[in-house]
């Protein structure tokens, strides 16, 4: 076909990836693509790879009741009449969100965060709240950000996406290298980069399942307050605790504005209805010298990068909350118990199948809660060993390369808990032991 | 207080927007959150400032009934048992959306688009859209776009949050000026720099009203075939033609990849769904010499950004695709209807109220549909007058200058007429004549 005004004729549009952003060509990018294809290519394979909500307790009707539960508050509590309930639901609405009073109370009521829920601005999934907070805070190619070693992959993505680098900080056993986090901020500076906060999962982390204890959140908030850096919470799991212990989000211990504390409902809540949301109560002043919050700025951004959040998609989150008493530590009591039993019942299968004295060279570590645990392995664990994994002995797992430079990650594994119960747990860590005693053999 | 270990007293943040992404210090930012913030301040004033859909037909027993139908879909047309029904309602799901083949059907159906529903990227409302397409085509600095002006402010805004500037052509009566559009990527590519698209809206424009003829239509792909250039066609107004005509969207029109369709369910399905979706069948090597689509490159950026949209609320607006057999003209009669109405009332009654005859120097462009059109007064329109307006008359509109460059529209308003209807359009042009009469007078 030629073109009708007789130019050159008219050809097909074809990209190439050289011309689009840098994050299409990453590698780590192609990773993940690479995990979710083969956990695609292998449906019947025992899964300890993805880390999503166990499944078995969801309820369609559910839906219906927590949406019904919303138009009641909004009627009795809030007093809007029938168009003002349809306009809240169906509308444009408030670009922080309708539902940031009910998130207030419960941070208050089961986290003794105390916010002003104007500082809540709602998302449409933490991993939006994560990007608006990066989008806020890089204003140049000088500014970075750090994150603890091995490091939540959605983070580095969204920081990607902004082509605003992520130092990387020590973990270790705390759950953060204090040292390493001073030593990381003097270098950048040395370089003349602007390090801008630290993000971190402060309890059951994902991927390491390490918690931070008291002492060192008291001194990681010290040190921050030192270096003049932000703290961004990350806070997905901190109600699934194993032993019953809940230490103190960072920010309930922040008396100075140092924490941006970042929420998810998709474990606690519902995940399929993809609501997050920031708390940033960041006094931020600007050119005409008027102060108004962090959460204002992350407020605009969000005007230019989805509108608002669904209102729909917030009342069941919100129907939730009321349907218990915004206190979703009881609507979880259920989950807690059974991730809880997962946990332990893979702890003991793996000590079986590699006792101490088995000299297997098989370690793992010992979470008090959360999703995940990390198993060390004595060879290299890369994608070749996971399709040979899923292909010859039906059990999937997470190459922790993904989440971290350090060399010692190269033999070490994810393996999540959450979803897979029972019998497949301990069929699962058999063909992982057919695997490791193939490997070794 | 003082610090623990004896450094520094401890000082609250605080942050200077000098400090955070120049977005934020953006005077246009600063005019949107003036338009909200005095339609917050004025609530009884005839409002003909705000782009949304008429409320009047909103009813929350059907998200209720739209679900339900989804259910059903799932398990009559797609053969799921309720485990699965389940997980695609409530778990973490395809990144690209789940509705992906009933919006593949409606564009057949009701606009004459055939794609491959692996085309289809379902987003967070057609923002979303607009990021993800804009993310994947900058590269770096030297990567510019194009926008037909007057300019839809949330593609501004979403190329400003990835430092990307957007290059105005002029629009002029036909909608979209071909030399200017030649001028300016020439112009760009003697600058050194890459003009990757142009964006626009082709049918009753947001916010001029104007739409493309037909041989516009098909001039404008040539042009973009022999500039190598793509086009961003943004939808959200084609079904409301007040004259019953539609003309074939570009994308219908296109047979060489040139178009990304960018659609949105906010008009037609319900504005709190916020579900919008990209058609992104442009073909995409990588560097492993593979080929795919644009749509999974924006995927992949999707993932890092959003992760998946909220099945729950793609749910309800597939619901009402299946109640009206994907048909959503259908399911717009009483909106079509009524936007012509209020169309037809307000022209009138400018007619009357601003006589050619009159000398009042005001004058009005005609669209065919949509929800907006464009007054000419004889004196500068700027937020002075609209606060003046709306505290001493009663009545908003939106000050052109917002969306363009162009003089002209500096003694320009948009004037919305999709939420306002019956007596409240004649009592708001009585308004608005009596402001005119005081400012001439």
């Amino acid at each position: 076909m030629t073109s009708d005004n007789g130019a050159a004729p008219q050809q097909d549009v074809l990209l190439h990836t050289s011309a689009l952003h840098g994050s299409l060509e990453d590698a780590s990018l192609s990773s993940m693509n690479f995990l979710n294809e083969i956990a695609q290519r292998y449906p019947d394979a025992v899964s300890f790879a993805p880390g999503r909500p166990y499944e078995g307790f969801f309820e369609t009707d559910l839906v219906h009741d927590y949406l019904r539960r919303f138009e009641q508050y909004l009627r009795e509590e809030k007093g809007y009449d029938e168009e003002q309930v349809r306009r809240v639901l169906f509308q444009y609405g408030r670009t922080k969100g309708i539902i940031h009073e009910l998130i207030a109370r419960h941070l208050e009521l089961t986290e003794g965060i105390t916010v002003d829920p104007d500082s809540v601005v709602v998302t449409s999934g933490c991993q939006e709240a994560m990007f608006l907070v990066l989008r806020a805070l890089r204003r140049d190619e000088r500014d970075v950000v750090l994150a603890v070693s091995p490091q939540y992959v959605g983070f580095t993505g969204a920081a990607r996406l902004l082509d605003l680098p992520v130092l990387e900080v020590a973990g270790g056993d705390r759950g953060v290298d204090l040292e390493s986090v001073a030593d990381v901020v003097a270098g950048a500076r040395a370089r003349g980069l602007r390090p801008r906060a630290l993000y971190l999962v402060p309890d059951f982390s994902n991927p390491s399942g390490v918690s931070l204890d008291v002492d060192t959140r008291h001194a990681l908030l010290d040190l921050a307050d030192r270096l003049d850096l932000l703290l961004l919470e990350d806070n997905p799991y901190g109600y699934f605790s194993a032993d019953g212990e809940r230490l103190p989000t960072l920010k309930s211990l922040d008396t100075k504005h140092r924490v941006v504390h970042l929420g998810s409902f998709a474990k606690t809540g519902l995940p399929g209805a993809r609501i997050g949301y920031a708390v940033a109560d960041q006094p931020v002043t600007g050119a005409d010298g008027g102060t108004g919050l962090l959460a204002d700025q992350l407020s605009k951004i969000k005007s230019m990068l989805t509108v608002n959040t669904s209102p729909i998609a917030q009342a069941v989150i919100a129907g939730k909350l009321l349907t218990y008493g915004c206190d979703l530590r009881r609507a979880n009591e259920r989950e807690i118990a059974l991730y809880r039993e997962n946990l332990e019942r893979l702890l003991d299968r793996l000590a079986r199948h590699f006792p101490p004295e088995g000299g297997s060279g098989v370690s793992w570590n010992v979470p008090r809660g959360g999703f995940f645990l990390v198993v060390t392995v004595p060879f290299e664990a890369d994608e070749k060993l996971l399709e040979t994994s899923a292909r010859d002995h039906g059990v999937l797992w997470t190459p922790m390369r993904h989440f971290s430079t350090d060399p010692a990650a190269l033999c070490q594994i994810r393996l999540s808990f959450s979803l897979v119960t029972g019998e497949r747990i301990d069929r699962g860590v058999e063909r992982f032991a057919d695997l490791v005693a193939r490997r070794a053999g």
